[in-house]
């Protein structure tokens, strides 16, 4: 393997997470672990979209130091700055990525690391695939990062954790809360997570944990009936009185239609897919409609996926840890890759980081196995338990001024 | 002053809080200091109700060490249960009181305290009043709590700082999520508090703490029109292209009507309150019409009021204080108050108990006052800060186990 010197670029792209920034503190990391063949390191804001625009920013003087690298990781959402542009096909626009290499070479560019959703993957996958076929030499790495968990070829992703972590808090927390009076009522949460029901999976930890949780789970991958869901609810009457359901945003009938679909506004993201909104809702009304009962029902919307005082310590360290691979396994030649995560066990837990090739990862979804979920479909299996179980330990001491936590702003 | 021996009684009412399990913890201690006068304290479950079907428990055995009172006060919601039950008029209803107090003589209660907002300060004043004219010897107490800080006669309400400090850090996590993208966006967010806009007005605490804050804040205190709020967002937008605006559920227009009220269900609580949710969501079809940008709203619903992970240590601190305090000054003969809070100073905070007759408080409602809302009615002046800061200050160390906050179940 040759040593390729030159300089970093490092960006985010999608959606926030509470552990987005704990990687790019894990790049920092490791392009000082690196400094004698990375120079410097450069933030892209706004991801690639900012990169095309000029606007990059040099990290290696603002966080050099671990002080400043633990405010960083405690800082919840994007700290450089997100974007959702996809880059275009290399064959149908390659006017497109020779001038993105033109702007490589000018800042001598050697080494780029994308830290994303699938989408992101597409754009590593994309990028490294054109560079193959040019003589410029530079090498390209994903570090995953979705709330969602359902990237492929990773036993899990950074993010997932500490979002897994805040709803089976928030859900136990709403435990008590719903627990102190004695009449009827369904309180129903829906949770974020549009194909895959990983984090409404998660709902199970406060039963599992405590013995004191949620009575009913739907998620995305079987489908909901509301037949099926008025007999759960009779069930669940007949134990206490206080119900909490926690639905996914995406749970849909039979026939595929979003359970929400009535509710919603038909607008598309840049990617073609449906904003979701409004199952709670939809189901809110039926209990009314049936039981007649005290209901509402809520979205943990935003907070989900950004509640970083309340971040998994587990999640934090595996995000770095990947970020720090990453530029680890990039100097030693790897490329077209995404650092990922492999479960070693579960009791004590322990995971590793492996590297798989970005291809095949960037337009699959993994989805919640069925040996995770119930025969009723209203609940999480002991397998499922175990599986999620681990990534939401740990609790980092997190730096609050005046009451409230510290963020970097870059 | 006659030494008066017997037992105690408590109770929790009302909507639950964050620090109403801190009280409680509280009342335990005071009872602790007190054993040579109160053998016993009991608990009512669910309170009066829960009594009146002689629903009680023996509360010392089960915290008879600091290490069990310090796991109830990070346990959220009423941990004895809650009720929403009102006294009858004793001119009306003679023949309740006079059960009632031959209930509490079969158990020899000669101390009654009662952990409450707006009404359960009613069920304090008019025991108290009832038992003025009867040979029976008993002292009833009230101590306060609501997330809504809308009680008369005290400074603040136990519970408001960490529902604050949960609003506050929440937005704060928000700010940062909302500003990763470019595209000019509006993100509302719906905060509670009916008739007082108290735990809305902290929504400015991010920005007044770290420069990085929410844009407009509305509340009931002044009110909304749809032209001024368009005014606002137009200028907002001039400095950055992602608005966080944040709204109280009863915010309503000048002729009195409720932003929200389109989208409301009609149905009334037991105490003839209206239910009140969709401001946000109205809002939001608004701004969609009037800017047809990206816009989202969401409530920050049960969290707010629920989230003890995140609770406040001044509240925690406070809210004990005042349910130890309540139990000395009974067995100093008091009766027919409330333990309120004074304050002493912003900077350093200091805050002393005082007592306040009971009759006053029950049905008086506490709004923002006019000087901590600017004038143009879409923000929070200095005022407002140094009244709203340091009572979100300070973090407990929580007890975690397998990554969930421990809880004490009664």
């Amino acid at each position: 393997m040759s040593v390729l010197k030159g300089n970093a670029l490092v960006g985010q792209s999608g959606g926030p997470t509470a552990a987005i920034n704990a990687s790019l503190a894990g790049v920092i990391r490791g392009v000082f672990a690196h400094r004698d063949v990375i120079p410097e390191l450069y933030g892209m804001r706004n991801g690639i979209e900012g990169f095309l625009a000029g606007n990059v920013v040099p990290l290696l003087s603002a966080f050099d130091g671990e002080d400043k690298l633990r405010i960083l990781e405690q800082t919840p959402a994007a700290a450089l700055g997100s974007c959702r542009k996809k880059l275009p096909d290399p064959e149908k626009d390659e006017a497109f990525f020779v001038d993105l290499i033109a702007r490589f070479k000018a800042m001598d560019i050697r080494y780029f690391f994308y830290i994303g959703g699938n989408d992101s993957m597409d754009t590593v996958a994309k990028l490294s695939a054109y560079l193959a076929k040019t003589d410029y030499e530079m090498r390209v790495v994903g570090v995953p990062k979705t709330i969602d968990n359902d990237l492929a070829d990773t036993d899990h992703t950074p993010g997932f954790g500490s979002a897994a972590k805040y709803v089976a808090t928030t859900l136990s927390e709403i435990v008590r809360d719903c627990a102190v009076y004695r009449v009827p009522a369904v309180t129903i949460v829906e949770i974020m997570g549009r194909d895959a029901g990983w984090l409404t999976a998660s709902a199970c930890l406060p039963g599992a944990i405590t013995g004191e949780g949620v009575d009913l789970i739907y998620l995305p991958e079987r489908p909901f009936s509301f037949e099926q869901f008025a007999d759960d609810v009779r069930e669940a009457f007949k134990r206490h009185p206080n119900l909490v359901v926690a639905i996914s945003e995406g749970i849909r009938f039979a026939d595929g239609r979003y359970v929400g679909e009535g509710a919603q506004s038909g607008a598309l993201d840049a990617f073609g897919h449906k904003y979701l909104a409004g199952a709670g809702k939809v189901l809110e009304s039926y209990v009314k409609e049936t039981f007649g009962c005290k209901v509402r029902s809520f979205e943990l919307s935003l907070p989900q996926r950004c509640a970083a005082h309340l971040a998994s310590d587990v999640d934090l360290t595996e995000a770095a840890e990947l970020g720090r691979s990453a530029v680890s396994a990039a100097t030693e030649g790897k490329t077209g890759v995404m650092a990922a995560l492999e479960r070693v066990s579960d009791v004590p837990y322990r995971s590793a980081v492996t590297f798989r090739p970005v291809d095949k990862i960037a337009n699959a979804i993994r989805r919640v196995p069925d040996a995770f979920i119930n025969e009723a479909g209203n609940g999480i299996t002991p397998a499922g338990v175990a599986y999620l179980r681990p990534l939401i330990a740990g609790e980092r001491k997190v730096e609050y001024r005046d009451g409230l936590p510290v963020h970097a702003i870059i």
